[in-house]
């Protein structure tokens, strides 16, 4: 297979990852992509560092046995304990949601005060606190907070539930006495939850979604190893889960504009 | 070491278990405990039945290395997936939550219909709703639901919040134009959401918590084999946690009328 045929792979531990893979399909309309989600072992983002990597290792295994030609690391509690480890690791270009997320914040800001969110282990590893020193070293102000239910309800279809307004309110609300004017969406489950979150904070905040600037790095990486398709790809997207298909497929139309067709079970 | 001078190993997926710890600790006052939350790779109520049974078997392993005389399977998803298979195995006697709990909301029901609520994979197994025909087949009707957000809700602190009202209307509030008489929390966790629960099923809805149908059935399974203690222990109860010793610590005082004093970290 001529490597510019080949699929871009991309995992997270669920159907979260569906929004970064959703700016990807826009960006670059022509590439293949094929989407893994860990739902047997999902939630990551309470898990030890350990386990995390143990995952992360495996399911690039896994995508790299399909024959991909470039990696996205979909998943921001992957991305924050495994990212640098797994690059030195891959012999194909990799690509993650923390470094483009931070970049693109770092821009929005004016008062220098960026809110990061995110799960308890992206939060915890300082991954994006340390993303952002290194972007504009002493310029930046952070204020990093878990919210360790924002995912779990995104996975069980309460996104614009009542009730997750009130768990946004109770880990967010206190921000609209402080002087953040950007807030950076840490969990590829999180722009899920923009109503719910643009709710409680300041109407000014800009929301930043690291999904978004992950596909433009992805798409500036294709084109530096000169691995981009400039014509539709042949083969359609294709799915992958560890655990419930189904559960997979009918949540999925609320990320994708189109719908997966079929989704395989794979063993975790 | 003299057997009856052996401790009583129980496991949970989190914290959960803790409120099968109390009972235990009310019933059999003499006895010494450890507990084993394996919080590094919680929940386990929405993973695969083999991913289960491979943390259950790995669980029973590192509690039987302590020495001790009994185990508790004190996790509904577990005891779902694992407690016959777990059974055939073991050289001591093992007890988990789900027939003893059937059992006693057997005993309560006046109109045959329970409901069971529990995690999604608990309520897939079938578990409960075989345990009950088995107890009076033929006449008992059984509504099974899952629950998937409220073992993180308890998890993250949020056991009497008013986003857990919400939440526990939207799962449970249809059962207030069923003839439901009694509702069994099939999950280690639920007894910290009773007043949550309460407050959206009738009055007259008798709330079965497993928890004190195990710390029974422990008690008959520790005098049937001659291995009850009839004096105090020597030794204090002992914690072990595979994640984030400190988060356990914090939170375990909602459920012990003892919170832990020492919480030791393990590899999962």
């Amino acid at each position: 297979m001529c490597e510019i045929e080949s699929a871009i792979g991309m995992f997270d531990s669920g159907i979260g990852g569906l929004t970064v893979m959703q700016r990807v399909m826009e960006r670059l309309p022509n590439e293949q992509l094929i989407y893994f989600g860990d739902t047997a072992r999902f939630p990551y983002g309470d898990k030890s560092p350990e386990v995390v990597r143990c995952y992360t290792r495996e399911n690039a295994k896994f995508l790299i046995q399909q024959g991909i030609k470039a990696l996205v690391i979909a998943c921001n509690t992957s991305s924050a304990f495994s990212f640098k480890r797994l690059q030195e690791e891959m012999s194909i270009p990799l690509v993650d949601v923390i470094g483009p997320g931070a970049a693109l914040a770092a821009t929005k800001t004016r008062t220098g005060h960026i809110a990061v969110i995110g799960t308890e282990g992206t939060i915890s590893s300082g991954a994006y606190q340390h993303a952002l020193a290194a972007i504009c070293p002493g310029k930046i102000r952070v204020t990093a907070i878990a919210c360790p239910l924002f995912a779990p309800l995104v996975e069980e279809g309460f996104s614009d539930h009542a009730a997750t307004h009130l768990i946004a309110e109770e880990y967010l609300g206190f921000l609209r006495s402080t002087d953040v004017d950007t807030l950076l969406l840490g969990c590829t489950h999180y722009p899920m939850l923009y109503s719910a979150i643009k709710k409680v904070i300041a109407d000014h905040v800009a929301l930043v979604d690291s999904a978004t600037a992950c596909a433009e790095a992805l798409a500036q990486t294709l084109h530096c190893h000169a691995i981009s398709r400039t014509t539709a790809a042949i083969h359609p997207h294709r799915y992958f889960v560890s655990y419930n298909p189904s559960k997979f497929c009918t949540h999925a139309s609320a990320f994708l504009s189109i719908p997966p067709q079929e989704v395989s079970l794979v063993a975790s």
